[in-house]
């Protein structure tokens, strides 16, 4: 099955610091994220993400407020790189057209726009805008466990009529099964002329298995973070997904040893809560809940001194997706008063 | 693909206690292997393995003594399941025929018997050994990655020729990759009457997809430890294994909860060194070296003031295999001198 992508060489799209903040609650210092950037740089990572966990102008009371302001991580990432393209994610409604215009002056390369899987129609202004301004634009179906494979097909034509470069299949939940990801990977390289790219979490232990599940169906870029780095049980660990590509004969150009450091020496440590797959961090997979949740739903459950599992598995009931974080507080409640 | 295999009970033996050991140092104290076992009988776990992580008479200089004696553990362990077989690992060289007996005399039910993937012929007398005391009898064939598939398959059938009632895919170095599981698991279960069995370690991040894989590819039984509890970045983490088995249709009868609760509150508490995919344990995987050497090579890596990733290169490249643990010391010591 490898043969077939062995030639084609991966775009890879770090997260360790945009999704890696929903793990330290936003509170990366300046001088953490440039040491991490010039380790990606050096392990010649394609593209690397900073932003806020909830995108830009996520910084606030609703998503977390960040140690610094958008502007001060970005401007010094930015002077760190001198291989990687740089990224920032935006999520219409917390963020607006303004604010890529903002990035874009910032030396932003790439804008990543994420909609609920469903819900394509919302970014259409934003990708556009950011073809307009020439940016390398991509569309970030987000939950995308929480529907059909025809209809996400039907919403990544979407975001590719709305001139997406990419659109990705996004495991936000960390809930696919590798069947899972290969049908909604593969349908959508079938059906789309752009790029197709896969982000997900390893909240049942399939974030490695699943990308080189992607990248057999036809993902042209996938995502990954060093140790993980990133909400509920983390990313696909990027120093892992290089060390399984380089064995299966898949083409990333990323190099090994780097990434390892990175992640042994300046990632890990800065967990103040391990990123792995324990108890919560599962949950949120079996119950298809988003991994963003995580560490508001613990939160949540000291407070009011329920099981946290029980609040995952009642909001995955629900379906609550990201932009209903105040809902977890009311189902904690509601739990503690049953 | 999980169509085919949904309807069959797999068999689960855990092996927390056994290559658990490992990551311990062969330290557990007897009070957290019976609260262990307890977790593991309450959440209808098939077969539970408790020895020394190198096999029955491992307790030595050369492979590490440990906190008590087998007796002790095993006696422990057997008066607290009601539900769950025990088992026993044996080593061929290491443990003996009489030690088959011992282990028999103290309620054992079920003993495996490892050697190297190429030498299943030193495993003839134990395995006709345990057949003959009436035991559940199985063959293990350890470093599977290091043996193309048809050779595999001709050790198996020895194994099964002498009597086992299942033999083992057994990946000891954490390296097979999904297609390799799926080949190598579904070659065996093509050529044997017996038992397919499949163990593996999470050094690829692979722990759980290959463990999938191999069900879909036919395997009868399957290994995992709770929080990954065992050499290297741990065996198949058992509770993830489960919670995916559910969300594909697996039939394999376990509880989920008992097992979270184990892994967060007992086994993961117990680990001085984090049991996860970090850049040694992944080194193991990368360069196909034996999971059991992880804190061996560690501490010489330490003692000579060299990269312990030369190291294991070093070791992969030589094709060192169990029972050269003092060659960890010599390569060491070479590196340094170079």
């Amino acid at each position: 099955m490898t043969t077939s992508t062995s030639s084609k060489k991966i775009l890879v799209n770090d997260c360790t610091l945009r999704d890696g903040m929903h793990a330290l609650g936003h509170q990366y210092s300046v001088e953490q994220m440039v040491a991490v950037a010039r380790k990606l740089d050096e392990a010649k990572v394609d593209i690397v993400e900073v932003s806020h966990g909830d995108g830009l102008q996520g910084n606030s009371f609703n998503y977390g407020f960040s140690a610094h302001t958008e502007r001060e991580y970005i401007e010094a990432v930015r002077a760190e790189l001198k291989y990687a393209r740089l990224a920032a994610l935006l999520l219409p409604g917390i963020g607006t057209r303004a604010d890529i215009d903002e990035a874009k002056a910032m030396g932003v390369d790439t804008i990543r726009v994420a909609t609920h899987c469903t819900e394509a129609d919302v970014a259409r202004q934003h990708i556009e805008h950011g073809r307009k301004l020439g940016l390398d634009t991509v569309g970030f179906l987000m939950m995308a466990h929480m529907t059909p494979t025809a209809e996400l097909v039907r919403q990544a034509k979407l975001m590719e009529s709305y001139g997406a470069h990419c659109v990705y299949v996004t495991d936000s939940a960390g809930a696919l099964l590798m069947e899972e990801t290969r049908e909604k990977v593969g349908a959508l390289r079938e059906a789309l002329e752009c790029q197709v790219g896969f982000h997900n979490h390893n909240n049942l232990g399939l974030g490695v298995a699943n990308t080189i599940v992607a990248i057999e169906a036809g993902a042209d870029r996938v995502d990954g973070s060093v140790a993980g780095m990133g909400a509920g049980a983390g990313n696909c660990p990027l120093e892992v997904l290089i060390a399984v590509c380089e064995r299966t004969g898949i083409a990333t150009g990323l190099e090994l040893y780097p990434l390892i450091d990175c992640a042994d020496q300046i990632v890990r440590p800065l967990q103040r809560r391990p990123v792995q797959t324990d108890g919560n961090a599962l949950m949120l997979g079996y119950a298809g809940v988003y991994s963003s949740f995580l560490l508001h739903t613990e939160r949540a459950a000291e407070r009011f001194g329920v099981d946290p599992r029980d609040i995952l598995v009642e909001l995955g009931r629900r379906g609550m997706v990201g932009g209903q974080e105040d809902m977890i507080l009311d189902v904690a409640m509601e739990l503690k008063s049953r």
